[in-house]
Formats: C-alpha cells, sequence, structure tokens
C-alpha cells in the first residue's frame, strides 16, 4: 500500500481558472455577462479572457508578479479575475473608495507592476502614483474606459490619459491572441490573490490566497447556498471585496450570468431584479437595510436568494428583508478566509417556528462548511473550547482549506494570527450555542467592558434597530472613570419621520430589554454613519469620537 | 511572497470523514437511513459509527490495515463507510455476487484483518476462507445479523455461527465507546478504500483510492447533478459498486435521507418512492430498463432525479425512462474514478429540441466535471487528440483529482494505466463531438474489426434496443476468416410477445438503420444474459460464446 504515490493523473494543482474553459464548452451560447446593454456569451468571455491573458504578458508580466485594479463590479473587473492568473500573475483588486495615501501605500506594498484603472478612478491613481517617492519605478498602466462612467470630475484637465496610460483595456483584449496557452499553477499553493482589508480595526494588511483555497471555497460557497447551474447572479457585493466572496470563480463553475452594475442603488436593483429574473445575490446586512428602506421595495414576484455576510445582521432587518420575498441565508467569512467558511445551515424543522424566531435562528452565523476542519470558541485567557452554553464569550478560531496562506511581508502578523496548532485567530469574538452553532457577539476590539462585565455592542445594536424610527445604529465603548467603560450609541434615524426621539428616549426604550449594565448611557445622532468601502460602519471613527466627549456624566450612571 | 507557504490552518488533509460530525450537528433529528421498518437520526447515525470504529479499533485494527465487508446496500454497510476509515484502516467491500475462489483471491490479495459478512453471505465467505492455504492466517469475522435476510439455504447445518465469528455487528456498535478519538489521516494521500474491479474485460484487480480523491468526487458529483440539501435518496446502485460512486459521503454532505435495500426490485423500487418522496437514484442503464419493463412502472406523481453510468444507456432506453417521470443525468466514471469524472452537463437550450433528439444528445457521456483537469480522446497510434468530428475514434484518457492511486501489488498495471505526461488510460474507446461532447463506443476490448473498420459494439446494440421486442441486446465479435471478425448479437426478449422474431427478422430491421459492415451476421437469443454483479452484461462470456460457434457461414456475407 505505501508504494502508491501521487501521480501526475491525480495530482496536479487545484485551480479555479479551469472553470471558464469548460463554461465555455458546456454553457458557450448561453449569457454570461450582462452589463447595461452590453452582453456576452461564455464562449466570448472565454475567449476575452485569453486574449487579455496573452496581452498581459506581452507586458512582461510573468509567475509571481502582482496586477492590480481598481474599478467596479465591470465585465472588465471579472474576466480580470481569469485573465492575471491565467499568466500565472497574482491579482490585487484595490478598493475604489479608498483615500489616495492608503492607496499609494499598498501599490509600493504589493510591488505591482500593472495596474487597470477603471476611467473613474484616474485621478485616485495618479495622485497616489504622484505620492511614489521620485525614484520609485512606477507600475503600468491601462484604461477601462466605459461610457457609463460617471464624470469623473476630480480628474485634472491637464493631465493627459494618452500620455499615462500604456494601453486601453479594449484594445489589449482585441489586440491577444485567442490561443494563448495559460500558465497553470506549479502548485495549488501558488498565490493567485492579494486583497488589502478594509481596515474596520486596524490598518490594512495583504492577505494572500492560493490556488487551492480559491477553488476549494467556490465550490463549497455553491454547495452550501445550493447555487443551481445557470443561475443569474446580481453583482451587488462588490469583486474588490475579498473576491466577492470567490463568486467570480464560482458563477463559471456553474455557467450562471453576472448581472454586473457600477454602483449599488435600491430602484436600479429591484429593476434589474425584475428583467433579468436575477435569482442570487450576496450583500453584508447594510445591503439589506438599504433594499427594505428603499421606496422601490415592492414585493418580489419570484423568490431571490441573497447571501449575506460580512457583519451580523439584526433579526429585524432580516425579518423585513424576507417578507419582501428575500430568502436570506446568513454565512460568515473574512478577508483572510476568500469567502463564507461559516453557515446558518437552515434546518426544514425551523420552518414551523414563528417568523421572529426563525430570524433569531438566522442572526446566527451558524456551523462550518464542508471544506473547513473545524471552527470553535477559545477562551481568551485558558485558550479552551468555552461552554457551548450561548453566554460564555470567546475569539472564534478556524481551521479551514481557504484560511489564508498569510499577510504579505508580514511574517510577524501571520504568525500571531496562526497559533502551533493549526487554529486562524479571527479576531471575532462570539458564543458557541448548545446545538453547535456560533454566533458572534463582536469584533474583539468593539466588546465594551463595563464594570467588569464584557458586553456585546451587537446585542444593544440589535435592540436599537427594533425602534421604528431607527436606521442605523452603532455602539462603542465610552471611557468611563468609575466603570471603565459604558455604551455609547450612535444612531441614524429613518428618513421621513414626523418627529424626531430625543436621547433620553432611545435610552428609556432600551430599558426593559437590556440588562442595565448594557443600555446606553449616551446616545448620539448621526446623519451620515462613517463606513467602510464595503458599507461597514467603522466602529474605530465612532470610538474616536466617543473618547472625545470624555467620561459620561455622573447623572447618568 | 515565496516565504508564504502552508501552514496547519489551511492543509490539514482533506477527507470525508468529517461529514458525518457535520450532518450531526445541523440535521441531528433528520433521518439518515430508513431501512425496512428501522430508521436512525444523523445524530445516531454518527454516534454509531463512533462507537463501531471504537470497536474495531479494539480488535486491534489500524493505520493503514484492510477491513473488509460483503453485505447488500443495508445500514451496516453504510456506517463502515466511515467507521473503518475512521481508525485510520481502509474499506474494501466485496461484491457478494463473486465466487468463493475469486472472493478467496481477493481476501488473500488485500490482507484483510477482518471482514464484517451479512448472514446472506456467510457459507460464500466460509468457503472463500476454505481454500486459504492451511499455515495462512485467518482474518477475523464479524457477522451481520439481519432479520430481513434471505433463507441462506446454502451454509452447511453443521457450521456453528457463533464459532465462527468474533463478534457480531450490533455487539460492537452497542459495546463502543461514543466519544471515540477518530483518526484522522496523515496526509490526504493516505489510502481510504480498496475496490477490486467487478472484471468485464480482465482479471480483477485492487484500486487505491485516497482520502482526498473521495472528498473532491463526492462534492464535485453533488454540485454536478445538482443534490440539494436534505434530499432522498435510494440505494438502488450497490454500494460494492465503487463504493456506489462516492454517494454515501455525498448523502453524508448534504444531511439527506439513504433509503436502503437488500435487493433491486421493480416493484419495490416504485412503492419506495412513493412511500418515501425518493429524489435521487442512480443506477446503470440496466436498471433503468428493469424500470421502464417492470409492470408496476406508473407514472411518478413528481420527478424522481436519476444518474446513470457505467455503460452507455441507448437513447430508446432513456426515453422510455424519462416519459415515466424519472429525469435522468447521464455521466462516465470507473473504478479507477471513484465516481463520476465525465458528465453529460444539460444545456437548456435543448429543451427545445424533440424527445428523440433529446435522447441521442444524453445518450453521450459528455464534458470533464469540476474536479476533473482534462479528458481527451487519443489516436491508439499517434497517442494525439483525435480529430473533434464525432466520428474519429481513440482512447478516452483523464486527468481527475479522483483517479486511483494506482493498484494494490501491481506496480507493472499502475505504470501501464498512468502515461508519464499525466493521463489514466481509461481503456474506453469513443470520440469526441465538435461541441467538445465525449461519447463512448466501447471498451478497448469489445471493438469489433471487420474487413478493417473498426465498429463500435454499442451503435448496433442502440439500433437493437430500438426494436419494440428487445429487452436487453449485446453485440460481439464473432471470428470470421473472411473478414477477420463479424458482429454477433446476443438478444433477450420482452416477456408477453404475442409472437417471437426470427433471426432473420432481427437482421432485417437493422439493415437501413446501419451501414451493411455493421449489421449483425449472427443473431443468438438468450433467456438471460451473464451479467457482473453490477448489472453490466459480461461481454467476454459472449465473446467466448461467439468464438465457440466458429467461423459464420459464407452465404450470411
Amino acid at each position: 500500500m505505501e508504494d502508491l504515490k501521487p501521480t501526475p493523473a491525480n495530482s496536479f494543482p487545484l485551480t479555479p481558472i479551469g472553470f471558464i474553459q469548460r463554461a465555455a464548452t458546456i454553457y458557450g451560447d448561453s449569457t454570461s455577462i450582462i452589463y447595461n446593454s452590453t452582453t456576452y456569451t461564455w464562449s466570448e468571455t472565454h475567449r476575452r479572457c485569453l486574449q487579455l491573458a496573452s496581452s498581459i504578458s506581452s507586458f512582461g508580466i510573468q509567475r509571481g508578479h502582482v496586477v492590480s485594479v481598481i474599478a467596479p463590479n465591470t465585465p472588465a473587473m471579472y474576466e480580470l479575475h481569469f485573465a492575471v492568473p491565467m499568466v500565472g500573475a497574482i491579482l490585487n483588486t484595490i478598493n475604489l473608495r479608498l483615500d489616495t495615501r492608503t492607496i499609494s501605500i499598498l501599490l509600493r506594498h504589493s510591488e505591482s507592476k500593472l495596474i487597470f484603472v477603471d476611467q473613474a478612478s484616474c485621478a485616485l491613481i495618479f495622485e497616489a502614483l504622484a505620492l511614489f517617492p521620485p525614484e520609485m519605478k512606477r507600475p503600468l498602466l491601462v484604461l477601462i474606459a466605459d461610457d457609463a462612467a460617471e464624470q469623473d470630475s476630480s480628474l485634472p484637465s491637464f493631465v493627459s490619459i494618452r500620455d499615462n496610460f500604456v494601453d486601453s483595456y479594449e484594445d489589449m483584449v482585441k489586440r491577444g491572441d485567442s490561443k494563448f496557452q495559460w500558465i497553470r499553477p506549479l502548485s495549488e499553493w501558488d498565490p493567485i490573490v492579494l486583497n488589502y482589508t478594509s481596515g474596520t480595526t486596524s490598518s490594512p494588511k495583504g492577505v494572500v490566497h492560493c490556488h487551492r483555497g480559491i477553488f476549494t471555497v467556490a465550490l463549497d460557497s455553491l454547495l452550501e447556498w445550493g447555487v443551481p447551474k445557470q443561475s443569474v447572479y446580481l453583482w451587488t457585493l462588490p469583486m474588490f471585496h475579498g473576491n466577492g466572496w470567490s463568486f467570480p470563480w464560482g458563477i463559471a463553475a456553474v455557467g450562471g450570468t453576472n448581472v454586473c452594475i457600477r454602483k449599488f442603488d435600491a430602484r436600479l436593483i429591484f429593476s434589474l431584479i425584475r428583467r433579468h429574473h436575477v435569482t442570487h445575490l450576496c450583500g453584508a446586512p447594510v445591503v439589506l437595510n438599504m433594499l427594505t428602506n428603499s421606496p422601490d421595495n415592492l414585493p418580489l414576484d419570484r423568490p431571490v436568494k441573497i447571501l449575506t455576510a460580512g457583519a451580523p445582521p439584526p433579526a429585524s432587518i432580516l425579518l423585513r428583508t424576507e417578507s419582501l420575498g428575500f430568502v436570506v441565508t446568513h454565512g460568515y467569512g473574512l478577508t483572510e478566509s476568500a469567502g463564507t467558511i461559516i453557515c446558518c445551515s437552515w434546518k426544514s424543522e425551523w420552518n414551523q417556528l414563528p417568523a421572529i424566531e426563525q430570524a433569531r435562528l438566522k442572526a446566527r452565523q451558524g456551523v462550518r462548511m464542508l471544506a473547513v476542519e473545524a471552527v470553535d470558541v477559545l477562551d481568551p485567557e485558558t485558550r479552551k473550547s468555552v461552554k457551548r452554553d450561548g453566554a460564555s464569550i470567546g475569539e472564534i478560531v478556524v481551521r479551514g482549506t481557504s484560511v489564508t496562506l498569510g499577510y504579505l511581508k508580514d511574517p510577524e502578523g501571520t504568525a500571531k494570527a496562526m497559533s502551533e496548532d493549526g487554529w486562524f485567530f479571527t479576531g471575532d469574538v462570539g458564543v458557541m450555542h448548545p446545538d453547535g452553532y456560533l454566533e458572534i457577539k463582536d469584533r474583539s476590539k468593539d466588546v465594551i467592558i463595563s464594570g467588569g462585565e464584557n458586553l456585546s455592542s451587537v446585542e444593544v445594536e440589535s435592540v436599537l434597530y427594533m425602534n421604528p424610527m431607527v436606521n442605523e445604529a452603532a455602539v462603542v465603548a465610552r471611557p468611563d472613570e468609575f466603570w471603565g467603560e459604558t455604551p455609547c450609541a450612535f444612531i441614524s434615524l429613518k428618513e421621513g419621520l414626523s418627529r424626531k426621539p430625543t436621547e433620553e428616549e432611545i435610552i428609556e426604550y432600551c430599558k426593559g430589554k437590556l440588562p442595565r449594565f448594557m443600555v446606553p448611557k449616551t446616545v448620539i445622532f448621526m446623519t451620515e454613519m462613517p463606513k467602510t468601502a464595503t458599507g461597514k460602519i467603522q466602529k474605530f471613527v465612532l470610538r474616536q469620537k466617543a473618547k472625545s466627549l470624555g467620561p459620561a456624566p455622573k447623572s447618568r450612571l
């Protein structure tokens, strides 16, 4: 038995890149991409990716080089998810809502050789490159022209596009060789993507994923969510956010249709759902909130499946979303896991429960997916599993095929996130319920410690979300001389209210619904919440704001 | 980038064994197995497997040992697919329709340490062990008692069951420790199963598969066939046939219900489909034939999905099966691929075609599945790809994650099946159609060479199947002095015909539907076809019969 070893017939590197050639064979005449009035078939998308890859390689881009792209969810953004790895290079998608300074740092850190720039992000990139030290070699730039792009008012008139770009995207596609022999990875552990974290808690880190990780998470996500062949997928989730949870590859695997959009706009979403018979879309809970609060939120004429992740969805938002005809699946993942790795797998017996109870169960993150060996919640002090009581808080750890290889040029950060006994530390804090379903209570940095009690900001927020006047809510710690910290609530109100609540009314609303120590001691009304590019509320901004308030007045305690 | 290496948090060995613990968490209260009046939940099945594994290990069974089972599709057979690998051992399922001599050879070849024996197969195993050389150590035997087993009339009355078995299956389950810590593979390339090929063409070979191969083929099959969570799967396909195409693990992955049966019986199948709302079942085309020819073949009240593989299904059988309400998916695999690796992925545009054209398209084996890197058809002489013209015949080769590690104790056979450039040679002969769909024309040994023309016996058979009086048909070569070989048809007729056709009528029927050289020169009527344990017609038996006839008479040429 011992002499039976892997052979080249079974041990080739797993990679998602081959999905597209297969889609072209099976679904060649079916629609791969819809973008405004442009549509492509899978044959065309396959051919375009090969041609693009051949042109990328003609610029000297090779195995191991980093190629960046800054673009919204356009066909170019989708195609680059195949074309860049097809030359052996590593795709780095840049969040187009970042500031120029951060972009400049990322580009230097990644040593990006080539950048594909959407027309609307030209100024951003020019300014980022202007911050490069004069002696430093600049990456080559390719312009992705787009008639549908917003007028780029920030582009200085003296900057000549022609002088700054080596090529245009469509010219590269046209010029390329459709017979290009794409470069297979030498090992399935070869890097395929580099994603900088959006920074809800700390400075951006370059998360590297390999071909094997993307292959497994893409297929696992399709199985877990139940995505049938030839589904119609609407790109509400930015592909620059953790590669759209690896669905660019997944949708090719099932030969689905990618409906691309430049911007999230609830009215547009509802109209596209109807026009193209959309079956699936992804989004953070904030997207669900925007959909349900939209004046266009007519009930759907057929069910649309939503996969939500990225933040714990308040039960009330789940309820409202499902009442419109959406079927919500709730999962959990991080940039470091390349997609969802924990999912609230639904039990058919739960369908018998009252809607509010269903929403409460669904708000839990759930159980490990098939390509994940184990998840656990570890006590921060003993490093042992917490009790499965739904109350004992600990850090969520995971061991899964799609866990990152580590952080680029940051061996210390990599080592810190991985334990010797094979856990990846997520930095999220949660509990394990008696039924083995996990629930996140907070980012570890977001836990509020008041009078020695660990207090989950998410739980306070979920009560605030039940208030019919509240649009969005975020709770952070406010320093306090006596209690150490007290909960401070930031709230944005719904539009068109006949009267606005007072700070005291909000506090009163929480009493009775929460233990005394969890009731916010401070309420601050915001016209707009500070958010990351992916729509997550930036708690560190609010935390600074709360800190600058100084200690809460004694009268409130 | 180079210093980012796999870590224990992402590089643990892939294995399907963890699926069952996950099923117990998510689907703990749902039905895992139904067998006559016995039902289990996933919690129970998980616990039973752990207890069984603990008892297996108490017999000294360790990593790398072979444990055999000879049983029909009972709960025990299902549980052993998890319990044996849980102690690090390798599961060897024995085809219970094999003869004692072959079984004796297999048991010695595999060095099996322990055999689980279904009550109805006791005599078979006793006789097989009696053929062991006297000095050879015998494996331990465990009895799987079953009230539903057929009376085992061949068991000599003087054999005491008590004296021959070390334990009984249910006692092992009862006695075992439900907290047993199952043994994870050290590497994902560690063997998990050993299957002896059923021998349609040659002497049995011990095919070894590893954990990684089973993990990927199990998930890939679920995706390709579209098996939703909590499906109801009817075990018409024997688990001793290539581990039931790896669905024992797949059904645990989706938390489905396994409906177990001891024997194929069309009336029982139709009754179970209705009683348990069966959604999925697998079977070779002969199973489809038996279902459609059954007097109980009432149209189904809801669609049931069938995955058929193992032999090319004649279009006429596909048509008849689908007319009853079955939805047939056609795939291709071998014992050496642990499940289907090529599948006739359906294109929605084909739904517009006439039924007969749909059946013709569906009779093709199709395209590579997602975990398969490549398939091709190679010219036997040049070893290059044949033309994609649907006519040029060559050998089908494949490179896939679930391709066998090789044949046990047969380095020569292993080397012969694998080429240095990474192909596994299937021994099947086929063509590539212009649309990239592959179609099998024959086993390489079944090709008939008549007057220098390569003639596909499958094509002749598919014409014979169109004849409404034909139940089953098999065409082999009959030696001929002038032509080299001529096609010789063996036919079984349907029951209850008012008159039976003559040899000449069958030959006449084929003329005009086939080129002259493909029309059978000999027709032999059979009351029953010789078959392998998995229901495949044993062409080598028919070939010997045809050979013994001597050359065909000249008048027929």
